[in-house]
């Protein structure tokens, strides 16, 4: 008999929860704003009202097997075995919460639901989601990238989540590959995130734009508002032929090449799946990616290199919310 | 009843072996030059001989326990599973060879001696060592990094050894640390090798002494002939006061700290064992590494970073190889 769960994908901006089958996968799912004016508190009990609406019109519906649990993807540094969330860094006036367990004693408090409850980091589930339903599924051990506002990771070792000494692990956007470099994000010079986050390359696109002789397409989509030039822009850009585009798209491919090869080289971590918002881009990314990939690393240690696509877009977090309770 | 058993540090220039009690440490050791003019099977020879001299004169003396095999590290890559050892840098005319069994069929056939046989590669052996003996005794989780010639690495996780999905995993001197750089070395620019390899350093130390307006002590010591300029020179200057060799250290510590940070933030490990001959620098590299480490990671990452020496010397391997058996 299978079993399901409830995922939960918290972020800054939505939540999205859905009911998933550990066989059929989501079976409905909703999504609305975070209320971020009342703190954790309100928080707590924002979570705890969705969740007990969709267990209980998934348990008046469902013919089909054992409740697993709820799991929770948020968005901070957190720790999963003591449940905790610190500092989320959208969500103001958050320290250090027990996330997993307020939102438990509000359920049974307030719900008279007694409910076993998961939580860990959104760049982890969204990873532990592509393993178990998507781009994953055939890789035993992978790199999840997320390339969005910020560049995320996730690691999965033997089919699990490696989360570290202190569940901080797979923070690829984090790591110095220009150590004297000039671009700078959270402090810190020359990291990953301050070249490829969506700040960063919207800051190579302008300079490539400036430093190019003739005009770029991606201009003209912006109506020359360079202050509303988007990594969409860019792609359409480039799809169109826009030199200065394509070029642009090779940079960042070519600058996520060397990321991953720090993670090959140190990791012996071959398979990597990359999602987020920036990878719509697709293959403008991904053929530099892999040539730079194997640029950098020795011959001997190419074998079984590969770059595919994360196939479950903003639904990850879901899934690998609801797998944590499967595991 | 304790165990014991054989452990041997096989490299391009020496055999180190040694007849290791679980408890009570090396028992006895020897130390041979190898033999690299008759290929893998000259080796496979003299490593038995060597095992069947130990094994034979530790029976006899062996009051204490049960033999528990013999560990061998090896210079290069390799797979631990099945035995192989791949393209030995400094070993002249070795492709992939399957030096655990030929060394147990050899033993056999030769020696009339029925052992089991393990092999891991040098890196992974010496950080082994100092998980069971040395530095590493206090560290679920840590990374060991040799300075040397290169610079190599080995991970322990959760007390195992971690070799990655084709046991390379490791090698922290060919993450890249400044993409555009110009520093090179094994055909790959700005890895962590290129710049604090011996090579590295002596590149840097020479740059710094030539930009000097005022001497430096390490040139007096190599008797102003830099092609004998030494780490050990530099080290000895440095100790003098010498402000060039200060600076140069600080340099290289930084440069180590920067590598180190990758580390941290990706693998969310943060204990570092420092080993290897330019080690000997001690505090002069460890000191600008860690305050290095620490402003290259967030606040909030900072909790338990430690570097410390290694505690085994050139003895680690030898206690690694003899503790891939007792596990």
């Amino acid at each position: 008999m299978s079993q399901w769960a409830i995922g939960i994908d918290f972020g800054g901006t939505a939540i999205k929860a859905a009911v998933v089958d550990e066989e059929r996968g989501i079976l409905s799912d909703r999504r609305v704003f975070t209320d971020t004016t009342s703190g954790p508190a309100g928080t707590v009990r924002q979570l705890s009202g969705i969740i007990a609406d969709l267990y209980r019109e998934a348990s008046e519906k469902n013919d089909s097997g054992n409740f697993a649990g709820v799991g929770v993807g948020a968005p901070g540094a957190v720790d999963a075995q003591k449940g905790l969330l610190s500092y989320p860094p959208n969500l103001p006036g958050w320290t250090v919460f027990a996330l997993r367990d307020e939102v438990r004693s509000c359920l049974l408090e307030k719900k008279a639901l007694s409910l076993p409850v998961f939580l860990d980091n959104d760049a982890n589930v969204a990873a532990y989601g592509e393993a178990m339903y998507g781009a994953g599924r055939e890789f035993r051990d992978f790199l999840m990238v997320t390339l969005g506002t910020g560049v995320g990771g996730g690691i999965v070792l033997n089919r699990k989540l490696y989360r570290g000494t202190q569940g901080t692990a797979g923070e690829v956007g984090f790591m110095i590959i220009d150590f004297e470099g000039t671009t700078i994000h959270a402090g810190i010079r020359g990291t990953l995130e301050s070249f490829i986050g969506k700040k960063g390359i919207l800051a190579i696109a302008r300079s490539m734009i400036d430093a190019s002789p003739v005009p770029s397409l991606a201009g003209e989509l912006c109506g020359n508002d360079f202050s509303r030039l988007s990594p969409r822009h860019l792609e359409q850009a480039a799809l169109a032929g826009d030199k200065v585009s394509l070029a642009l798209w090779h940079r960042v491919g070519s600058l996520l090449g060397v990321g991953l090869s720090n993670v090959a080289v140190l990791m012996d971590i071959r398979k990597f799946v990359i999602g987020g918002g920036i990878s719509a881009a697709g293959d403008l990314i991904f053929a530099p990616a892999l040539d730079q990939l194997r640029r950098s690393m020795l011959p001997s240690m190419h074998e079984g290199l590969e770059l595919v696509p994360a196939l479950l877009g903003n639904k990850a977090g879901m899934y690998g919310a609801a797998a944590l309770c499967f595991g």
